[in-house]
């Protein structure tokens, strides 16, 4: 959808200033930075204000005068987006929206196991509040400490638990939203089961901002885990993950909640870049696991699950060394080996992301297809392909070849992108499994969708937001 | 949406006779008349045919016909359906597509855990060929032997599972929809993670068949269960069930399969109309937990985990007796206690149903409210509230008063629907937790949704049947 720039009209504005007031009100441009650049640094964007709302109805009353007056609006969280979703464009026509303050946990119904927030609330502070209670709240990734629920629910975040207990759309019962037009929708509710007509939490979660605006929801709870293992293992090669994953699966008694996947190199980044971080076992392998099972039965049987299912995993051959942590200090130790490998990609020069998914069972053959077509088009190039595969979901990286230009490198970056987002297309896969489209990925979205799919999705967009004002130029 | 009866164009019915063939189409009025019929006997509707197309191309050919024609179309599964979405109207201006002959298993990835399947299979055989490859499909209801999956998802079928694995909604990872204007969209991805855009497969399933047909869907499937423990309790009262579901989500390790509140009454009725059910208890109590721990470990420790588990509940007064099944065939035996509640409500007279669901938390609150006002209503009315009380769906069921004219009784459901509803309604509840709105509730939902969330489903109905053609006259 093309947006057609223009001034947003000074009366409006000072009418937006008067509802959310001095504290609200953001239009220094020093002051504004934070909320126009992305999180990559990719983008930096323009706005006439950055406006703070408090409250649902300071949301809804701001809203009311963006719609009279067709002003763009750009919905943000905490602004951790890895797509340029949650900036403006360079032209200037849009008013950011923050829902940081919006950041009361409304209530928690431990026995309904379920939690109601605001949009603001962090990520940690859910996870927290659910803790206190009693209660585990799964949603986790790398933001969490400066990420907003809101923003998680709008991109439909994912992360290391996914596995287990799904992505933020399955952690979902209810959702209050500001539609483009100023109404208010109040679908907050607390239930299992309601199948009273459409699912319309569904259309909002996921649509980043572009069909209305989150400011509370209901999320599930549950049980907290009270024995957790953590487990790093050798294999052979990747192909052997796939089907280590398939026996976890079954032999856990499907409570595996972690299973990354972690190749040579990315352990070896990891150990130079980051302190403390050493490889745990004797000898180099080419590929490891970090695999953890959890339970909420305390002191159950889940170590013995867990060495139970080892066994007769090196047996097969399938895992050929490992160890399992025997304190939570030792599981963190692992989890660095696994964190530091984004973190330690930066002092190995240029990297070119990729966030893919396939089907579980095509893991292998899009790492070995993907590998060697990249390989081919630049010998030297680095793939250091790791993370949630038992979702299929692949962050397939490429560091530059040692010694490389990195610039020359980085100017690559939609070529790669091509090469592997099309190995990814003939699997019938995703060339954005978590981070979403924003509008990083817009452009190319047309090239792996159908036009019928988008032509749907356009459809659902115009009977929502017709007059085209909620974060426009993102998606689609 | 109001339809307005025409006669549907003979030279259209010729072009799709064409289409599916004799093998495909039933114009013989007795014939036609199970398609026509609803299960529970409350409508039968007209229809010039029943098409029974044998291919996704088959039904996107009829549709581009009706399409053309303006015809409307009553997509059809198995036609189990409680709220008669399924059957046609009185006026005959409707053309029913049972998709009963697309009944292909399309693959099966037991590495993916998933299986493709065309809409016409049998949820019962969805469920046999998962086990065959030794994995399981979860969903699981009553009409399982002759419901077809395709209807399961249109109506986000529900079940004794959902505690675990979730309503149908939840087992979908992608759709193929043939849409009102006869294209298809092939959305038969089986990927766990991908945020691409809007997440259209989420619209269409619970829709009723009002925006599109489901003609094949990619399923998750899960590790089969190897060792399950069935435990049938007695507790002091309702809300004792409550607490004692919160205890076992956390004791089971979140392994808790079912979890079903049976009162006094159910076990009465169930004795003495179902042969072979007997109180398994040796004195009668006001309340029963029926409830399932099941772990795809085999030989773990399950078994340990449940015996724990009732005891810590009978040391703190929630469960006063109660019988762990020492055989599968013992835990079919308690298991048809339940499953006779239904069945033999049907001898003791006149039912009026509720399909209801609040907060867990609330359920205590919903059985001492709601059935204080309908025994003040009509004293001797047999309230028998049983079911899923872990999702806090309750089947809220009302038999006559012992020796009460059966007619006069029926005929004062909508009055008694009224009084439960409004309960439900003062809860945040759903008026119809599972069993879906259709024809039988289209009229009163109005009185329990914002004129809001009818707008914004209207707005969605309008973007993708503009004609207003699929399934007319039902939800909306």
């Amino acid at each position: 959808m093309t947006v057609m720039p223009k001034p947003v009209p000074p009366d409006a504005l000072d009418a937006i200033r008067a509802i959310v007031g001095p504290k609200g009100w953001i239009d220094d441009p020093s002051d504004m930075l934070p909320f126009l650049k992305d999180e990559r640094g990719l983008f930096v964007g323009k706005a006439p204000a950055v406006v703070r709302p408090a409250s649902t109805e300071e949301v809804a009353a701001v809203m009311r005068i963006c719609a009279a007056n067709q002003i763009a609006i750009v919905p943000q969280g905490g602004n951790t987006g890895l797509c340029g979703g949650s900036v403006p464009f360079e032209a200037g026509d849009a008013i950011v929206l923050s829902l940081g303050r919006m950041n009361r946990v409304r209530a928690v119904d431990a026995i309904n196991y379920t939690i109601t927030v605001e949009a603001g609330v962090i990520l940690a502070e859910v996870q927290a509040e659910a803790d206190r209670n009693d209660r585990l709240f799964p949603l986790s990734l790398g933001a969490e400490g400066s990420c907003q629920i809101g923003g998680n629910l709008s991109t439909n975040a994912g992360g290391i638990q996914v596995l287990r207990y799904g992505n933020a759309r399955d952690l979902v019962l209810g959702l209050e939203v500001v539609l483009p037009d100023g109404q208010v929708w109040n679908g907050l509710r607390g239930l299992r089961k309601d199948n009273t007509g459409y699912d319309l939490k569904h259309l909002f979660v996921g649509s980043e901002g572009t069909l209305g605006i989150i400011t509370a929801a209901v999320l599930k709870l549950f049980p907290k885990p009270r024995d957790i293992k953590t487990a790093f293992v050798a294999l052979p090669g990747h192909r052997e993950a796939l089907e280590l994953f398939a026996l976890a699966r079954g032999a856990s008694g499907d409570q595996l909640t972690a299973f990354e996947l972690i190749p040579r190199i990315g352990l070896e980044f990891s150990a130079r870049h980051v302190p403390g971080v050493v490889d745990p076992l004797e000898r180099p392998y080419s590929h490891y696991v970090l695999m953890e099972m959890s339970s909420s039965v305390p002191d159950g049987d889940i170590g013995q699950t867990m060495d139970r299912f080892l066994e007769t995993a090196m047996e097969r051959g399938l895992v050929l060394d490992g160890t399992v942590a025997a304190s939570a200090q030792q599981a963190t130790q692992l989890w660095r080996i696994r964190e530091g490998i984004v973190e330690s990609q930066k002092h190995e020069g240029g990297s070119i992301k990729h966030d893919i998914a396939v089907p579980v069972s095509l893991v292998g053959d899009f790492l070995d297809e993907a590998s060697r077509q990249v390989e081919e088009r630049l010998p030297g190039i680095r793939v250091v392909a790791f993370g949630h595969i038992g979702d299929g979901n692949i962050h397939f990286n490429l560091s530059q070849p040692v010694g490389a230009d990195t610039k020359a490198y980085l100017a690559r970056w939609a070529e790669f992108n091509e090469i592997v987002h099309r190995v990814v297309a003939g699997m019938n896969g995703s060339i954005s499994a978590e981070h979403g489209i924003g509008r990083l990925k817009r452009d190319v979205l047309p090239d792996f969708k159908s036009g019928l799919e988008l032509d749907l999705m356009r459809k659902v967009k115009r009977a929502l937001d017709p007059a085209g004002i909620m974060n426009p130029g993102k998606v689609l």
